[in-house]
């Protein structure tokens, strides 16, 4: 079958690797759809980010949906003809995160796609997959595989929103509107917030959180200044999600949100230099927020119901085969949001 | 009476002021003994910190302790002869953080000797000193008043281990082992931590942290490596407690706290740069501790029945007149932990 | 001008009363709508509650909104002819728990239309009522003042649901489903809750759940074991909101919420047996909630921007003459949920 | 071997079982002390409790120490030689509640000398005990093996202790000072408590509760309105920690809990009358606690340095054979707290 693999920065092929048979407790799912992520856009332009870099081919793709087409031994729970969202996330269920129930911060984690550890974890972008049942997540007959295949996306997102407690009533500052920030943008909205800004460097993007829900975008390239009118009485912002990984937008966040108030930090960024005074003073939280656990079921049944609608986020989709421009067009702000393949299962 | 002013950063002065008379609900006290803060020193020292500076001459000081020598009308909460600590604090009661609770981030708070706002606040370090009645907690005729001006940064303290939850079983970091490091040490031994271990580069700093409940030592400046082995399995400590205001402590730290765990920052700096990437993906909190509220009465009982020992940390006391001996010694951390003044009433 | 007061259980009048000026901070308003709430009944049917009993005629009535009519000296915060939802609490400020920012809980409370105090606090169903400027709560020309006045129990609905934290992806039980019930279900929906099931015995009642939100709604009076099935694998509901008061819906809810779970009690109703065993083996957490208070400025808010949509609560409006026959149907379950009074300034 | 096992009520016999080899990952341990807790007297003289019956003959005993003599295959984390206290708990590692990190509500929980489950899981009070690795905690050479049986009930004080957050300053009250009472008392002291007042019926018992940390005691048998003078301005203590499982106990603690204040439960009682009204008015928390699942390291740690010293609370030790004559002795409160046993390897 065919794979998307990237061997090295700007070499991203389509390459046919053999399948596999599911092992007891497996399922092979056949892939439709699947969507681009921004640590997918590190290893095509960059070969990585940070200290992780590619240091063998590897699959990339980890944002799948697709449709179950054999069983392992002992597999109840799914059925053949089960149209599944795939949790990437494979943790070891022993080490000392797993058993306090912080399973993202596993240390032996597999997630597909990831070049984190040596040998790389092979992604999903490819026409067939064989996974842990407890890894497929049922969307029923009516959804369509694009929808479900954000669910890993929308996962990170719940992760996020839920760890900051009941936004009821609150003010919400939301700094980078790609898809992580709009999927925060819509599941902020989803759980009652009361005023949701956002703030980015390009238009389009702003419009789309508009879009899917922030009452007021800010164009924090064109006017710098932006949010200075924030800053009175110790700050506007009950609560902040850096989603930007710029550290130029976090260092402006402290100034705006209020006294007691907190900054949950999801886009992967650099060393950033923070105003370590004022956070002090005005007893700022700063809390760090990776991927999901349980959050990934939660995802699944939102998209099932449509209780939140993802469909505005995605740009456009492209066959398996023309990956590189699908990610060239993903690469590229101001003309897309998220970008999807599909496979062979056209859903 | 006599006051201790700065007029100009060295220029430290032994000024006459008038006495004031208690309004109602106010009382007069004699003050027995006041400690040197930090701020003090940077007052004395640079004329302030950040954009904090002295405009005009301020009477410094607002860690003291006294007796009750007058009381204004309607004052029954209180007695002349009262044994008291004073809480240099005075929120406006009415701004939203005062509403809601936070009364520490009052928008119109006016504490002793504090150039945060113009005219400044005077401080306390004077023979004599007419506060509300509120501020006044009684710690009964058997303290000495050197331990009950300990009730202030003993609160800030409190403030910031309290904010951190239980901390029974709890592997706690303390960088930073000034007078503020030492009582969180003390602060966080008395809550129950399982182990804490100490960071500073002054060795006599260290020793005292020993004295008051470290569990272990490390010179950071002799040894720059010596917290590297703390950075296994994603990091040792469950939370930490940054008091240096040093910006490459607290760049070190979330490379030793484990996934899911917390730093509280209590320790003033400018801008720092933080690994952003690290906070992220180990989902560390960072939170700001600033000053305290309800926690003045807590230390005060604390220290009223030895709950905590802080007679370790004074260094010596110098009577008013020696102003400038005592924040010379103050300044020089190698030969001292906390320098008091003594007043008229010598406690 | 006209106030509704009830004299004796049963004794309901329409009695004249003399206007006040409004003092410095104070403005006048006169009445446009106001909900007759659940505690109004039982003054009515009743003479109170438990201990609480009318001991002297009062004024009735603290779900009420106007129009400004006049200002006392110095307010500035609202105008003459603004339209405002009413906040009934006049807490103390002074008091511990007014300090520590839990003021629904004040020692000192004046809560419009209760006789837990003697004098008993007047109410607010009256064709004019003089309040401090804080109590008003501007929401703009164009809401209605009938959907203004649901500010009141619709903070109550907000400050239980935003006490339970994030409700994204969870599974709701609500169990009573009068106006604070559906209230609830509204608020929670409107929270993003995962799922909500909802219990009352009254047929009507349970409609209403379904239409403004609920999942799915049982008749527990009919069907006395309809709970039954969710007991099993330690229980099914992440969180449950008793709203009904009533002894055996909250026994029944330790078997039906999930180990870790969380009950939160928000209907008042006498002695209850719980089981015990129950609630320490699933280490269950049950938890009081009581009025409100910054919630106001949220509900006020939801409502101008009709954020939730509270009008098919709202049965019936009868002008203030005729309030013995609205207070009748409002006691009558199956013909009523929420029955407003009309006064001078026909919203 | 030997071992204490109970054939019905009062019907307690030393029998002899076979030995068991320590299968991969397991180890043998050769017991020294086995605390006799109060759900085994409530088998040894009523058969059990609630719906929970011995339905074929048990070992008793879960509070237990001894000396590892034979390690199973693989096993490196412990060794042949070391004393540990035995963690009785076995959670499946796969359920939901494994999963999420609450393994004190496994579903399928073995749990040593329980009755809840068929066949039911034998206990520890035997001359040998075969056990997963993990399950011994080391105590060090110098801690003797009598107060390394402490750790499971210590285990169960912490785990109710450190839920309830930071108890510096806050106000506590003790309901019943048996064994598990008085362990909270110990455990509240450690973490920092501001004032501790406990209550019984059984003048010894609070004795021993003065003893371990209490400031003060009452005699709610012979004085029943002993608690009334704290329900002044909704109550004085922050924190209640029922122990005594008595309904007459609980009833009474919405009374003098303050506002917004908690109560933990963990003494198991039948079904008791709670007002409601109270509850809901004041806004309390209720919350069980029970058993315990990373407090056993915390216990272990703190007996082997005796962070807390619970040598007052061991009345007796008898050896194995006279386990009818300890059990007697353990029945009595008013001549007992805890009572071991102890085996071949009297430590």
């Amino acid at each position: 079958m065919r794979a998307v693999v990237i061997h090295a920065p700007r070499d991203l092929r389509i390459d046919r690797i053999a399948a596999a048979d599911p092992a007891p407790g497996e399922v092979r799912v056949r892939l439709a759809a699947g969507g681009i992520c921004g640590s997918d856009l590190h290893y095509y332009q960059d070969g990585g980010f940070g200290t992780v870099r590619i240091s063998e081919p590897m699959i990339l793709g980890h944002e799948v949906a697709g449709t179950v087409i054999a069983l392992g031994q002992g597999v109840t729970a799914v059925q053949v003809g089960d149209r599944v969202a795939i949790n990437p996330s494979r943790p070891c269920g022993h080490c000392r995160y797993c058993i306090e129930g912080r399973r993202q911060q596993c240390l032996d984690m597999r997630f597909y796609g990831s070049a984190m550890r040596f040998p790389h974890v092979q992604g999903a972008f490819r026409d067939e997959l064989v996974i842990d049942a407890a890894q497929a997540f049922p969307v029923g007959p009516d959804t369509p595989l694009q929808e479900a295949a954000f669910a890993e996306p929308l996962s990170v997102a719940l992760h996020a929103v839920a760890a900051a407690g009941s936004l009821i009533g609150k003010r919400i500052l939301v700094t980078g509107t790609g898809p992580i920030g709009c999927l925060v943008v819509l599941a902020a909205r989803h759980a009652g917030a009361g005023e949701i800004v956002a703030t980015d460097i390009c238009d389009p993007a702003l419009a789309m959180a508009r879009k899917v829900g922030a009452d007021r975008t800010l164009n924090v390239g064109s006017d710098p200044g932006a949010l200075a009118a924030f800053g009175a009485d110790k700050g506007y912002f009950d609560l902040a999600f850096e989603c930007s990984g710029n550290a130029r937008a976090l260092a402006g966040l402290p100034g705006v949100v209020r006294a007691g108030g907190a900054i949950t930090l999801i886009g992967l960024g650099s060393e950033a230099p923070l105003p370590v005074s004022l956070l002090v003073t005005k007893e700022i939280t700063l809390r760090g927020s990776f991927r999901f656990d349980g959050e990934f079921a939660w995802a699944t049944e939102l998209l099932a119901h449509r209780g939140v609608d993802v469909r505005p986020l995605l740009t456009d989709t492209f066959p398996l085969e023309r990956a590189v421009e699908a990610f060239d067009l993903a690469a590229d702000r101001a003309r897309s949001m998220k970008v999807q393949l599909s496979f062979n299962d056209h859903a």
